[in-house]
């Protein structure tokens, strides 16, 4: 018997479908796992992982029959690879599914900062706008110069929409791609001393740990903004607070944060900052095509069919 | 000697500017002109407008030497034109350099009410997120059936943005426009029947005055969002409220009301409603771009050159 266990926060459309499809078991927590019965364990050949926190050689240990562990998501830092990998489990995720919902968002949180659409909101609906203010001026973004960190699929997506806004595109990433005129630059530093405006659109583990550095941060400038959809691992997120407390940053706009969901309290003094609560795919029609490729991948590993969406 | 009276809200740099270029007088208001003694007012050959409220025969009566209205701004439905047509009075406008900005506004709008931003936030910065709460899933924008109402140089800027991000652009308008593939509609109704987001980018005035009628409002139905960012009054806005509070409409982005600034409160009691102070065009640098065209206009006036932009 081969007995599928799915582990996270699956809502109950999520749940209902993979019980339909699948021996499963639902846990709320990697930390479970430990508490299944020894014949349960044994009889696991796949997990299905939509868990924030780390998979590694301790729950490997606990699932010796493991061969797929199926990431919901694209990010997969969570997963020990590399530990799966010397085991010969395979890891999948769910790419390019979600692509354009994290790009919007990057949109949205570069438009919303800039424009200060949050705090004009708020202003008008304290009743300032009724009783004769007029909310100050904001900041021109059309146009203007704005750099992409990591260009891959999600932020080719990103910079195919700032292009429409008439942005002059610069990038960084490890090598130069093919693109319409977008200007590459080797080092990020050199990328943050180009552009007004940072979207990191990097992937996430100890690789890229603090790759917006204390130095990129400053290059950037202070009328430099940061906005972050990958992971808040990629940014040195106390330089970062740093910069901005000082001034010498202008603004960020993220969706990620290094301690989610418990995120350092000093955003919330920052009115500059926009703060989304990592909804970057976190709409009905993406999380259900999310869903659909985990599945699949659980799919094609039990009946030996070619994995999906592999990642090693 | 021929002197400009500058009507309006004009901050501390534009006022300096204009006083440095002409000689220049400076009211808050239009309803300042009758105080003012009437050998000033019979050397008054031009108007810089920046008002909100309307500018007619009454104004015009108390300057009977006036040969311009220079509007600050692209939208001159405060200026009687007819009426200033009637006595051989030019008026000017400042179109195209506030474009982008308008559209850029109108892309967030949309973003915002679709993807939840603004209630994201207000959940994220009240602690739910620090408590294990999980926001809740929203829309997805990208690939979505988008209606453009008034296909000009604003609403053009707009389907442009809105291509990039995959979306199937359909417009209404006087007449069938060149454009890349997108679907003409000779029927408003037809239109809102058609997508699930219209943006509303007419002129203002008495001939548009609720074009976005109860009929349009009902074809766009229970999926269906409005994004404004032309006039109050191109919106049956009595229609637009009560759709929103049945759940006829599943939400709006509004820079612009019928009764600014003092909006009607039904708004503020909507969460699906994303509420912008008119500030379409409210970026420093486009602001100073708009004032520059105004102060063009007047100076082409005084010295009998073209007028750059005019509309009568």
């Amino acid at each position: 018997m081969s007995k599928i266990l799915a582990i996270g926060n699956y809502n109950d459309a999520e749940r209902k479908a993979l019980e339909a499809q699948f021996d499963c078991l639902v846990l709320a927590r990697e930390d479970e796992v430990a508490g299944l019965p020894q014949e349960v364990r044994e009889t696991v050949t796949a997990v299905g992982y939509k868990g924030h926190h780390g998979f590694g050689a301790e729950q490997m240990d606990l699932l010796p029959t493991l061969g797929l562990i199926a990431n919901y998501g694209v990010g997969y830092d969570a997963i020990d690879t590399r530990t799966a990998s010397a085991r010969g489990i395979k890891v999948t995720n769910t790419p390019d599914v979600l692509n354009d919902d994290v790009a919007d968002l990057a949109i949205a949180l570069w438009l919303m900062q800039g424009r200060e659409l949050e705090q004009a909101a708020t202003w008008t609906r304290a009743g300032n706008w009724a009783s004769g203010g007029t909310y100050g001026l904001a900041r021109k973004l059309s146009g203007g110069k704005v750099g992409v960190v990591g260009l891959g699929r999600i932020g080719r997506e990103i910079a195919d929409r700032l292009a429409a806004f008439k942005c002059e595109v610069h990038y960084h990433s490890r090598s130069e791609k093919e693109t319409p005129g977008w200007t590459y630059h080797a080092d990020p530093v050199d990328l943050a001393a180009a552009v007004d405006v940072l979207f990191v659109a990097l992937v996430g583990g100890p690789e890229t740990e603090g790759y917006v550095s204390k130095e990129v941060i400053a290059a950037l400038g202070s009328r430099g903004v940061i906005v972050n959809i990958s992971r808040g691992s990629t940014v040195d997120e106390a330089a970062m607070l740093d910069a901005l407390e000082a001034g010498e940053l202008a603004g960020a706009g993220l969706d990620v944060f290094v301690n989610e969901p418990d995120i350092d309290p000093r955003f919330f003094d920052l009115p500059n900052v926009v703060i989304q609560p990592h909804v970057g795919s976190a709409t009905v029609e993406t999380r259900a095509a999310m869903a659909a490729l985990q599945r699949d991948n659980l799919q094609a590993f039990l009946t030996g069919a070619d994995l999906l969406t592999p990642v090693n």
